[in-house]
């Protein structure tokens, strides 16, 4: 029966165009549209557009803002002078989250991966670049990703830093809180070893 | 952060009132919409708006349709004769598929389940009934879920009709087609038993 229902298979396939969702889970996001108050439909059409066309990077640090600036790089009580490097807008609300970090951010919107075609000047990091370039900048945090990729950008921003007079660290490895000691890979393991501090 | 990004907060509030989809995949998907292209984007608002506004239940036997009635219903080489009643539209679509029916169908919108509060005057049975009193309805077919609430409703519907002239009937249980026998519940096991026939 679907080739009458064009309009209720053309919003599937839309569904179907999202990270994570199949056919199957799009047909029945599609049906539960179709079934929901039609208030509720013309909100969630209006919220979609409005929410793409009002937030756009932050013009300092590449993050998420509905203004010119976020809200991160136009707090005075920031410090500037610690940049926090993460691939993508969703690891500052993760890091935010914390409340434990009070310098600012640098997104790079993506890592290197040259399987990907993906190389150094594909991503936010000429901008980085410019923001130590500008002074007052006394350390860089990488918080990329402990994965390939994630690895491989915190390597390259760390080799392309060494001539910058400015203090180049890494997020720690370890065991995640929670965690069971047993079932912790090998990998994750031994960096939590050689990681170890004095207690 | 959340708090200055408003309009996608919201939006994954959206996308969190979707059956399937929690917190986290609700903001993965509100982020995903803000990256994509501008006219993907209102696009999809579009289809939504459209396919709520112009797919509703057709006034015969219930299925979704954007016509007055579905184009079952309208197809004069369909036996009228014989009514599958289904839970739900999605299950029209896939009885569809099977190619294997010419009849006609009859869509509950649910099942009985006082647990929901949900008797046999919220789902349309009264329909169904008003539709063989016309006549020339010579079967019955009921296909609702073979589990308890599917089960109740079918066993429910089977007792109404017993003083109609109305041969009534059920889909048959067994094992699916590419199961296993080893690994086949027992209850099912015990109905394709019971349910064996002379090959």
């Amino acid at each position: 029966m679907q080739y009458r229902l064009e309009p209720l298979m053309r919003l599937a396939s839309r569904f179907e165009r999202l990270p994570g969702i199949g056919p199957k889970t799009a047909r029945r996001l599609a049906y539960y549209v179709i079934h929901m108050p039609k208030e509720e439909v013309e909100g969630f059409a209006r919220d979609m557009v409005v929410s793409r066309e009002s937030i756009h990077e932050c013009a300092i640090c590449g993050s998420m803002t509905d203004a010119q600036n976020c809200y991160i790089c136009d707090d005075s009580s920031r410090d500037k002078g610690i940049i926090c490097v993460v691939a993508d807008s969703r690891d500052v609300a993760a890091i935010e989250n914390t409340l434990e970090f009070s310098g600012v951010y640098h997104v790079l919107n993506g890592t290197i991966s040259p399987i990907d075609g993906i190389g150094p000047d594909d991503i936010r990091i000429d901008k980085l670049l410019s923001r130590i370039d500008e002074g007052n900048v006394r350390e860089v945090i990488l918080a990329t990703n402990p994965d390939i990729k994630g690895e491989a950008t915190a390597a390259y921003i760390a080799r392309i830093l060494k001539d910058k007079n400015v203090k180049v660290t890494r997020i720690a490895y370890g065991i995640p809180i929670g965690g069971d000691v047993e079932y912790t890979d090998q990998v994750t393991l031994s960096r939590a070893l050689s990681g170890r501090r004095e207690y």
